[in-house]
């Protein structure tokens, strides 16, 4: 039992818009463990259309499509589908009368363009659609069931859940998907402590992503029921766990700033920051989870030096000598903001995120990061690579991470 | 002349990842009149990547692929294309020295499996990815050229721009798109602005699409020639800027924060910002664009009341009387931050973020802005609906809106 999901439209194809629906589709039948295989995007066009359903039609038990059921020309989605199925159109009243009802609701008339909406290929069953004007259609065609959905995406979301879903059988099993987020180790070393679970074939299947720093462990676990697929993601999780320990920051929706804010919570500590060349990221990304006030108390945006100096107390002699992007200042930074804001912890993060600033001695990427906490304090020194957002980000995780790890001994 | 756009990954195909690369690459081929006519996802399964790079390059010109260039077994798209050109695959002596050197700049050991990242089909050409360890490839298949580039975006996009871009040839016509960026009007009033430009089947086709109070008005333009369609674009972008004056902010890659910038720049002043709610957004924006150094002086993360009397100078009584979340408070963090900090303009923002916090006089979205300028300061209220980030994203937009049109009138 496999699924391939379909996107038509201009916009899409052109790359006006970037297409979402697939991936939600992807993962709506995944849940229900009928893998999608393959993802296809055709613009409007009506020859290119029926090719793409018709193949995937072939290929696959479920072809999930979404877009061009609107009411301009340039909607050909049904009359490709028709194409595929050397099938003729009729008008579905009912679905013609949902239609007018839809307008008039909203004090408006329907257009007699709208009328094409309501058209059906012979044979297929029209959906309704309770959010908008598109209805859809599901369809059979070389063995496999086709539904066509509105591109909208609450649109989509809407029929798929009232009327696609149902229709959908109980696929081989169930498959669950599961991520697991760590920090600080880069892909090639992490896929070499966990090159036995990433053997092809294996289930569950693990994967790895990097983005920032981050390296997420994705585990798509087969079963023939829920709870048995359930019960195989689990274990790999805790095998992942027990070897990559304090290297996995969190699972799932969790971040890097919501794992550091329970674990400050669970310490009872508060946290300040000094930011250069975060210029706030930092207090952003710590103030993304609601109910941040629990631990975060503020701090300065110390870019300019005389800043650094008149609310930090940074002292002018380690700025001439050390410079502004050194250790002996994020150092002062991170004592300065712990203590002018009276905080558990204080992070002081001072670099150049480029692209101009650098050079041979301090190039673009070097980042100081201190961290000031109940202990002392400790400096870091980094060279990131890549461009300004990244050099950014980069720093903001590694800072928080620092403070994740050291509020977690303290919790111990 | 037309193209195939490839995404290769399970987690794309799975959806876990939303896929924007074939997007991003679609509106590069579109400038250079070379039409995407197809995108196509598949997973980490190298039949299923070796079939779709042969089926699309007997169908397009260009085939431009993102993903699977990485270290670990499950990254098979070098392989995959071996398969469908029918060559072995060798060791590109360049490309290892440039992964080696990327681990030794940042004082770490290349891992074995990086290796098979510098490999490289017999008779393609391998390309350098100045951003990270996976290099590019590129080869030619019945008639067609291939080009395989990471998935990071990052990484992706600077090689796109590098090595991919300047071997594309001019494509038949041209389309150029442009995007004029508005704020503080809504996407229906605007559209009522300018309805006679959006009607269909016009050249340039005109479109919005509205995001966190930004309003973005796409020209997408066609000619015979780019400069035929550049021509045609301008015109339409003269015409809105006559009608819509300074709710346009900028256009292209310009954003509030660049534009805001510029204009600072131009007018000699320097700004800070205290920010409580937004706990470093407005700072982390205002530095987003390089050289920020030259206007931004940095500021205060008043996110605790403590912070705002002890640094900001904010009076008890005021805390008291009016609350933390007042127009009072927000005009005495501006002025505190505009002077602490000896800034031309002082930014104070206060408000409910939400999702809790929020009462019947004092509702989540609500939000005080102060702005202290060189003639005066200004408390501006607002209401923003939508959850935290939204919230945070629009009172972030509005401060700089308010310094943007306050610094261009000293300006003048």
């Amino acid at each position: 039992m496999k699924a391939v999901v379909l996107a038509i439209g201009d916009e899409l194809v052109s790359g006006q818009t970037v297409d979402s629906n697939s991936a939600w589709l992807s993962r709506e039948l995944g849940l229900r463990g009928i893998p999608a295989v393959r993802h296809e995007t055709v613009g409007d066009d009506r020859p290119a259309i029926r090719e793409a359903i018709a193949r995937a039609a072939e290929e696959a038990d479920w072809v999930l499509v979404t877009g061009g059921l609107g009411p301009t020309a340039d909607d050909l989605t049904r009359d490709a589908l028709a194409d595929a199925m050397d099938a003729t159109m009729h008008l579905d009243e009912q679905r013609l009368a949902e239609i007018r009802a839809f307008f008039e609701k909203r004090c408006r008339t329907m257009a007699e363009t709208n009328k094409q909406q309501a058209m059906v290929p012979d044979g297929a069953d029209s959906l309704p659609n309770t959010a908008g004007t598109a209805p859809g259609v599901l369809a059979s065609l070389h063995g496999a069931r086709v539904a066509l959905m509105p591109g909208v995406p609450h649109e989509m979301t809407e029929m798929f859940r009232r009327s696609v879903a149902p229709a959908l059988p109980d696929g081989d099993g169930a498959i669950v998907h599961r991520i697991l987020h760590t920090f600080g180790t880069g892909e090639s070393d992490l896929g070499g402590m966990i090159s036995d679970l990433m053997q092809r074939g294996r289930n569950p299947a693990i994967g790895t992503t990097a983005k920032a720093g981050r390296v997420s462990i994705r585990i798509v676990a087969r079963g023939e029921t829920r709870s048995a697929a359930n019960e195989l993601a689990e274990r790999d999780a805790r095998e992942l766990r027990s070897r990559l320990g304090e290297r996995i920051i969190g699972e799932g929706d969790e971040t890097m700033a919501s794992v550091l804010g329970d674990r400050l919570r669970e310490s009872g500590e508060t946290l300040a920051v000094a930011e250069s060349c975060t210029g706030g990221l930092i207090g952003k990304m710590i103030t993304d989870p609601p109910g941040a006030s629990d631990y975060f108390r503020g701090g300065v945006l110390a870019y300019d030096n005389a800043v650094k100096q008149s609310v930090l107390g940074v002292r002018a002699d380690t700025l001439e000598a050390a410079g502004a992007v050194s250790g002996p200042v994020a150092r002062q930074m991170a004592e300065g903001v712990r203590q002018s804001v009276d905080a558990d912890w204080g992070v002081g993060v001072t670099g150049i995120a480029g692209p101009g600033g650098g050079t041979e001695e301090k190039p673009v990427g070097l980042v100081f990061i201190g961290v000031a906490g109940p202990e002392g304090t400790e400096v870091h020194r980094h060279v990131f690579p890549g461009d300004r957002e990244y050099v950014r980000i980069r720093t903001a995780l590694a800072a928080m991470n620092y403070v994740r790890v050291g509020a977690a001994s303290a919790a111990t």
